[in-house]
């Protein structure tokens, strides 16, 4: 597979879709939305094809859960593809404008990033979210997916391309590496003349791996080791059922919190009953020594459990002195992901609001909501856990840049 | 040196500086800058030895001129850490805000990016800058200089150290890494623990190495092949001023124009005469095979040609046959940085603008332009000539994230 070629024909294609009209793209997205639903046999055959040798390879239930496509996520893909349809074009939207002092007209205008290159273990609905995200923000995609779902990113891949190039759509916009190489992966990660960003999500192997290989920009995303701090002068009575929604609404996501914070001057009779809720409800619970002489059936916490995100239905919780020592302990064990405190204090709420380094910081809410839909951005290529370019959930305007244009009249500088 | 304390230390400040108010950096600025008055002496001593070594090893006279720190170099020193004082803190600035559909109010506040890692050659006022910008914007900054100005360096960090401190600046909020050793730079492009950001400043080669070793997020900038081409229905009398301005006027500079596209319908008397007049004021031009037939005295120029930054007065030409000739080889041999279109035709115009991927795109103008004070940024800390994150002149505002703030009433997700 020549990888480059994939490249820099996706480069070709950004340039035609960097100055097509909106009206243009959604046609095509509306088109790729219709084939779908036409082709569905196409692609349950080929989905059956990968959870056969799923089940054959020994992946756990859940990872054949993920991998699975029945009717209702397919046609989830397609309200994906029309949701897009409705969302506002972020290119050519003009972030500011102004004169510059020798009258030069200058304007700061959103333009496509170019070439993505997204990386993504076993969903196989990111093919169809990416794909659509970058068209709807001009931007060419190289998609590599998980092994697992080979056959079918491949027949999706395939539909969204016939249907698309048939409505418009640049060849090259939208390639899947259809060959599992790893290899191949180390190649696109440093074509940095030819990509402008790599999208990894899934494991944390997964990233760290292409961050000490990429010389192409990474965004990093997903990385979710999330706090609930309860306050001395917390709401109790509000106060469980957020924990219960942080942690066991769903646990396997990036914005469910894996520790729980409590500071000592909460009454311990709550912190009992707390632990004890959790248990029953078969959360597995592990704690501080503190914790332990409240709650005599917590397992001992260790500090490789602080920096844990378990994605399962453990958690670890540690009595806190003050403010303070939960600010540091989310410093130090935290992704800068999705922080709350649980504080009827306006004081307390307001420090840790601006002493907590994360994409999103609540006050007397469940982290649960870091999320590009319930933010309102109508679907997310990704939650970014890093500070460059983009924080927090990524919608269509996290798949763009800017340039100046500046308008003169035979101008030069003196 | 143990780089991973410095980097702790950095982060430590960093979180003090985060929730620092305006006048309070504000009032270490301008401590700084007295300082820098006060301590005059001390700083021309230190200057006086690398200038001296910088002779002894053989440095160019250009490499040594941007050495040397004279009366009024200070003095610009000053009056740049003045300036940051004037502009205005863009952390705490609300981008935006809004309610999600469940009743909680998001905003999207600017915040400092936390940790900033600063590689650079020679010029030392980039310490001074840099430490300004730095300290404005809320971070914490790490500052590995060039080798030959390390004399000068250290002697302007204690400065700014010594009075910031004194002032109220947090220890480790600017550091100089005063050790030589190149491992160093490797330890700390590859703390992405700790770092958050790395800025290399200096020739391609320090850049190249530095993206593929880095696991840290780096910007990449001032990489400039720019270009100006010259339309076939281009005002002419504005074009040779233009051309000289953009060749000449300071040609070491990452703006100043490599490659002149000129359509072939333009006057071939102009394109001579053009070409002797710049050869007359000492560029060496060197031009593509149609050119040689208008202008016998070009030397041939070579694929490398176009791909070259020369920062020298050496100038490469072309003939194109049309518009998209010129963006083709714009799209080919550019670096993104700043392209300038020299047309009356307003459709001509709207296409290069809207066609040419580049951090400043120019119609009837010098590229000279794309610079931080001039695009009325009050400095810059570099020009981006990537996508991600910051494009064109960095000023404060790049040196910022975001983060999103929720507040809620004990809201869960069903």
């Amino acid at each position: 597979m020549d990888i480059r070629a994939m490249a820099q024909s996706a480069r070709k294609a950004a340039r035609q879709l960097a100055v097509m009209g909106t009206k243009e793209k959604n046609t095509i997205l509306e088109a790729m939305a219709i084939a779908l639903g036409e082709h569905k046999e196409d692609i349950f055959k080929a989905n059956a094809l990968d959870v056969e040798s799923g089940k054959e390879n020994g992946l756990s239930s859940a990872m054949i859960d993920r991998l699975i496509i029945n009717e209702a996520r397919l046609s989830s893909m397609q309200d994906g593809l029309r949701t897009m349809i409705s969302l506002s074009d972020p290119v050519g939207e003009v972030e500011n404008g102004w004169k510059l002092e020798n009258g030069i007209h200058a304007s700061k205008v959103r333009v496509p990033i170019g070439v993505i290159g997204m990386i993504y273990e076993s969903r196989p609905n990111v093919t169809v979210d990416a794909s659509g995200l970058a068209l709807k923000s001009g931007n060419s995609i190289i998609l590599r997916g998980g092994k697992e779902a080979l056959e079918t990113n491949k027949a999706l891949s395939q539909i969204l391309n016939e249907a698309g190039i048939q409505a418009g759509l640049p060849k090259g916009a939208v390639q899947l590496i259809s060959d599992t190489d790893r290899a191949l992966v180390k190649d696109l990660v440093t074509m940095d003349d030819l990509v402008d960003v790599i999208i990894p999500r899934g494991g944390q192997g997964l990233k760290k791996a292409i961050v000490s290989q990429a010389s192409v920009p990474v965004i990093i995303t997903g990385a979710g080791v999330c706090h609930v701090y309860v306050d001395k002068a917390a709401n109790l009575e509000q106060a469980l059922p957020i924990i219960e929604n942080a942690k066991i609404q769903r646990p396997g996501v990036c914005n469910a919190i894996e520790t729980l914070l409590i500071h000592e001057g909460v009454n311990t009779k709550w912190i009992e009953s707390t632990v004890n809720t959790l248990q029953e409800k078969g959360v597995e619970v592990v704690g501080c020594e503190k914790l332990s002489t409240i709650v005599s059936s917590v397992t001992p916490a260790t500090d490789e459990d602080w920096a844990t995100e378990y994605l399962s239905l453990k958690l670890s919780i540690r009595i806190v002195s003050d403010l303070d020592m939960a600010m540091d302990h989310i410093e130090t064990y935290g992704t800068r992901h999705s922080e709350s405190i649980l504080t009827e204090d306006i004081n307390t709420a307001e420090k840790f609001l601006n002493g907590v380094d994360a994409a999103a910081v609540y006050v007397n809410s469940s982290t649960r909501f870091t999320d590009g839909s319930v933010f309102g951005f109508g679907g997310e290529i990704g939650i970014s856990t890093q500070k460059l370019h983009a924080r927090g959930p990524m919608g269509l305007q996290a798949l763009t840049t800017t340039k100046f244009i500046l308008r003169g009249q035979g101008h030069i500088r003196s």
